[in-house]
């Protein structure tokens, strides 16, 4: 059996990111840590957060990883090129995927970025979108309100509504943009909202789709690609609640998640390896 | 001045994936060759196409290219992985890009891929497709008559809608496909012709769309992305026609082609290279 490809998350939102990657690469093993006890990253210092980051990725390199995607925007903002540059093998994560569909999407070069205090303080869009073209103008707004609410699974209703309508104003406000990316991976399962408050001529990216698209490439061009004919057993671990996160997985899967743990990654366990 | 990249083509269809690379890699310098005078290569057997792109290749590695793209699907069915192992910067080609797009579009995993002779026979395709998912049902379909009219600037009206009626009915009596790669550069051109004999519920992929955002990609993985502030000088050149190429050249870029010469690369100046 191949080598799996290891997934991190600040807790649940990168589990659409590990959906795509299932329905993209079907072949593949996936193993999924959410560090859903220390979520959310987002208004955590970054100091933390690449603490926190490395603490996951610690766990998941002993078990023997080809790849790591960093599904948490948050993570990949602070500790993208730290990793790519410490790491025997290839590490993807979700801002470059987001920023290059894009420039590939957008036709005035206007372009949104939502996310969350982290990701929108680090300025990592508008640096990634400006380094491959100049003229791209960005419109950013961080989002707090967000995660919370897509974590009490609050998605749908006059009330969600009216929260996504009043915190996406100031970017309706400036205006002009033709493409808004989704710079958080809890964002997707508040896209009917999104859009409908930003209007249907907006196209949303979500950076889940795209970084599977990547992580795909680069296993090709590293020839890794998977090609078993049995079905991969993926394993899910998670730092909190373990009934809470197995609930949430289960809605989003078609299948139920087999492999679930709950695992100490900040106390001796992490520390020993 | 940073390397240039390599732009490859049995004629004028590759026009279409270096407009898309220009777009969305702006800063990027191109240097385009296509092979005009001996365009189609689609009906021509393998060892030919092979001569004939290892000669292109020769022309391009002179000038110091930093990564090459076959924009030409039969060539990229028959050479891509040759040249990746032969040569010492990096090459992509067509056709993996747009059968990740069309695994990453489809809903359904029935994908239609449309192409020359060459490219359906070799079955570049529905391998690489079938490669990344068992699932996936391909059904594909030969069009010679596309190419040539497209060379001869029918893409609109009666006769042109004609053609694409009756080439692709075999596609359309298989059906129940989501998804249609057009598996040749040429084709992006009569899109709306494809689109209309198809129905608007099938979403067709162009492979230079996708070309152009991986090559952003690999560019980025290697971090060779371009950085200067001034405005990039392309060169064009063609085995073929000089005004004939510069003619379709001129409509198909914003700003007139600056850069443009006739080359042999099959007599004595490919073979002293």
């Amino acid at each position: 059996m191949g080598q799996p490809i290891g997934v991190i998350d600040s807790g649940v939102g990168g589990l659409t990111v590990a959906r795509e990657l299932m329905r993209q690469l079907p072949k593949e093993r996936f193993i999924y840590l959410g560090d859903t006890k220390r979520c959310p990253y987002g208004p955590r210092p970054e100091q933390e957060v690449r603490a926190f980051t490395w603490q996951m990725v610690r766990f998941l390199l002993a078990k023997d990883i080809k790849m790591l995607v960093i599904a948490c925007n948050t993570a990949t903002a602070f500790t993208l090129r730290e990793l790519q540059r410490e790491l025997p093998i290839p590490v993807i994560g979700v801002i470059e995927p987001g920023a290059r569909a894009a420039i590939k999407a957008s036709k005035n070069k206007r372009i949104g970025v939502i996310g969350t205090e982290g990701t929108i303080e680090s300025k990592a869009y508008p640096n990634k979108l400006m380094s491959i073209d100049d003229e791209i103008r960005v419109n950013d707004l961080s989002c707090p309100p967000f995660v919370p609410m897509v974590e009490e699974g609050i998605l749908t209703g006059d009330q969600a509504l009216g929260i996504v309508e009043r915190t996406l104003q100031p970017l309706k406000d400036m205006n002009h943009i033709d493409t808004l990316i989704l710079g958080c991976t809890h964002y997707p399962l508040i896209t009917p909202l999104i859009q409908q408050v930003m209007g249907e001529s907006i196209q949303v990216i979500s950076s889940g789709e795209e970084t599977a698209r990547e992580a795909s490439l680069i296993l090709a061009y590293h020839d890794a690609l998977e090609n078993r004919k049995e079905k991969p057993v993926h394993e899910f671990y998670t730092t909190g609640d373990l009934e809470k996160f197995r609930q949430i997985a289960n809605n989003w899967f078609d299948e139920p998640v087999q492999v679930l743990e709950v695992v100490e990654i900040d106390g001796a366990k992490s520390s020993a390896y």
